[in-house]
């Protein structure tokens, strides 16, 4: 196992090699396609009939009832639920500080204009089970839903083998106060909440990572006209390091990511051809204590080392592949910062690693992959709210600016715009 | 013509009273997506194809000169250049309250996270050509995009019968600064700006209005991962009124709204008959006078009128409706606003017309049609921007959470994530 280095690229080459490998989706999505089809259809019957053939349980139950709670809560330990608790205000505090006041302004006099935020009344999270319970991310979810004032907040995660949800899951979703569970997995749990059905109550936006077939299910339920959080890809970490670093630290970080899926990306970007051995070693020692070590090792493979002339150029670099975590192991991490451009989030120095963002220093995890980060933020408050806008004009101030409303009116060919401000401005 | 009126309506028949018709758009789709894969392969030699066939100019010329803008310049009146200015000054005076400053805060001692909006360096903005000039719609796209910051911002319109380019568009883009303006129009446009051609640059989110080929467009390259300011559909009022409103000026708001296209919906919802006949009869001797009454008259047709027992059921129906545009002709416009959850832009009283915020207010007129309203905002500043956090974790701050991200990665089965903070603690 050794990431492949590339020596001083010239930015000519950089969408080449930074570009990310591109996955065959058509078969999927007439597969998905037809699933969603059934679901909007059939509603509960449909799921039923997913839930058995595809998640192979025998006698599936769609709504996690009151006592599923009160066993997840007795069967995980004290220590965890503390530890979700610290993670949990931990988010909630930096959410908060992203609220917003309406701030009334007077354009002119009489025109006065203010923008209020207003959350999204129906949210749907999608949490995928399988090998991980990602508990993390209901809430990395569910907390800024909560801290927006979503009214209905539903989630949707698989059953495993046993037909069960994962107790920490269930856990984490009465911690944030989500009430309604479904145990609904893939496309058919995104159809659910996209459409509606007897038992699953439609929703305006689906927020939550997930497998192609989820993927594929958002983005198709996109198109029809329900929002989602973003469109999603593999995660990705890139790390510019340079003497300051810890090479021990680095690659730590660097087998964090690549645990998460055989398609994982890392990239390391640096200026000193001694430290990229020094890490290279490093990875070699620390992935044989790996227990998700043949995952990780195939993720190396498809990774990427720069060899880099200065560190501007690095960041240059960096800037042009837009990664979704970026770890500034650097001495002026702080001036570094200043020129990102493109990234989902940013851990500065050598005791921010991925991991702390991932659970509990408060920023949010749901970010931005696969270059989105260029035209996408991650999940924020923002993500469950609505920025409406609002006006008052007294007559006065619509004196003051609708002679040149009806001269723009008049330009663009439309008469009863025009007319509108007209007919007021006669009778005044 | 007389729009159909609908008494009392129960709330368990919203879904089915308020429902927007349903365009069919598998066969468009196909045409369009041929049109996006010709640009993505052959550049400009496709868009100068299509310019031809589809817009019949015998000799495209794809982008704009210095000598046209300057010609643009001196063909439109002063009196048209001051209002552009006055609507641009109150564009950029209500958009510049939307700045974040980024805000530092400590979650725990040594854990400090904030964000920082960064504008997206590439953005493309496509304004329709065709009967009605809408330069408006460029200073609401331009002046966002400017006090965002964007480095690159492009404008796409399609060429007029002349092969020309409405000087008002031209003198609108030169106002907000923006230097490269194509002429190059329908789904060709979109796929020039995703994909990128020798003469036109890629940007990474596509803004704007056009017909049902450029929606299908932008439909398609965000499907694509090339992102978008939202989904389109026709243009949609609803206006809430009771006796404290002055008739005429509700039939002369209702018929700008109508003049749109044949597609555009207007709702008038009201607790008083009177009122709804005064509004129908004003509606008739108006409707008469206009250039476009075709039009409006055709888009009244899909309109409906709603007579309802109070003020509250009617901000109930209009939440249901959640439409682009509303105004509260109402007494209690002030209290009836903090009601409001779904819509996209609101006026209050009898002097706020919908014609001041489509031109001069202040606040934007890019905003979520067909219910998308329930999910989406309008473009405001933050659709220039994208949000990135930042974290720095001292080594005492990683030892206030580090245990707590151990045991949640644990309980994640994500050995690594566990070991990037374990190997930090261990040092320390």
């Amino acid at each position: 196992m050794e990431m492949q280095i590339i020596r001083f690229p010239d930015p000519k080459d950089f969408d080449r090699l930074l570009a990310r490998p591109v996955i065959d989706k058509v078969t999927l999505e007439s597969d998905v396609r037809k699933i969603l089809e059934a679901v909007k259809a059939e509603g509960d019957e449909a799921v039923r009939r997913f839930t058995l053939s595809l998640d192979k349980i025998s006698s599936p139950v769609i709504q996690i009832g009151e006592e599923d709670f009160i066993r997840a809560e007795k069967n995980i330990s004290e220590e965890l639920k503390a530890s979700m608790k610290l993670a949990k205000d931990n988010v909630e505090k930096f959410h908060r500080t992203q609220r917003e006041l309406p701030q009334e302004i007077e354009i002119q006099k009489g025109v006065t204009c203010w923008r209020k935020s207003i959350a999204i009344e129906r949210v749907g999270l999608y949490i995928p089970g399988g090998s991980a319970p990602l508990f993390s991310t209901v809430l990395m979810l569910g907390v800024p839903a909560a801290i927006a004032g979503c009214k209905e907040i539903i989630l949707c995660t698989p059953p495993s083998k046993d037909g069960l949800i994962n107790p920490a899951i269930l856990y984490a979703a009465r911690l944030v106060g989500i009430k309604k569970v479904f145990c609904i997995g893939g496309a058919q749990a995104i159809g659910a909440m996209a459409y509606g059905t007897k038992t699953v109550p439609r929703v305006y936006k689906i927020f939550g990572p997930g497998n192609q077939y989820v993927t594929a299910a958002k983005k198709l339920v996109n198109a029809d006209g329900v929002s989602i959080d973003m469109p999603a890809g593999p995660s990705e970490l890139a790390i510019l390091a340079d003497r300051f670093c810890v090479p021990a630290f680095v690659a730590a970080d660097l087998l964090s990511q690549a645990e998460h899926g055989t398609d994982s990306q890392v990239i390391l970007v640096s200026d000193e051809e001694e430290i990229i051995s020094c890490v290279n070693s490093e990875l070699k020692s620390q992935l044989e204590l790996l227990p998700r070590k043949d995952i990780a090792a195939k993720a190396l493979q498809n990774s990427k080392v720069f060899l880099v002339g200065s560190m501007e150029d690095g960041m240059n670099l960096i800037n042009a592949y837009a990664p979704e975590h970026l770890i500034l192991a650097c001495k002026d991490s702080d001036k570094l910062a200043e020129k990102v451009v493109n990234a989902g989030s940013v851990f500065l120095g050598n005791y921010s690693c991925e991991s702390a963002g991932d659970y509990a220093s408060g920023t949010n995890h749901t970010l931005p992959t696969n270059g989105f980060a260029r035209a996408y933020s991650g999940v924020s408050l923002d993500s469950f709210l609505k920025k409406v806008t609002f006006q008052r004009l007294t007559e006065e101030g619509l004196m003051e600016i609708g002679k040149a409303i009806e001269i723009m009116a008049e330009a663009e060919g439309l008469q009863a715009h025009k007319n509108a401000v007209s007919i007021r401005l006669k009778k005044s």
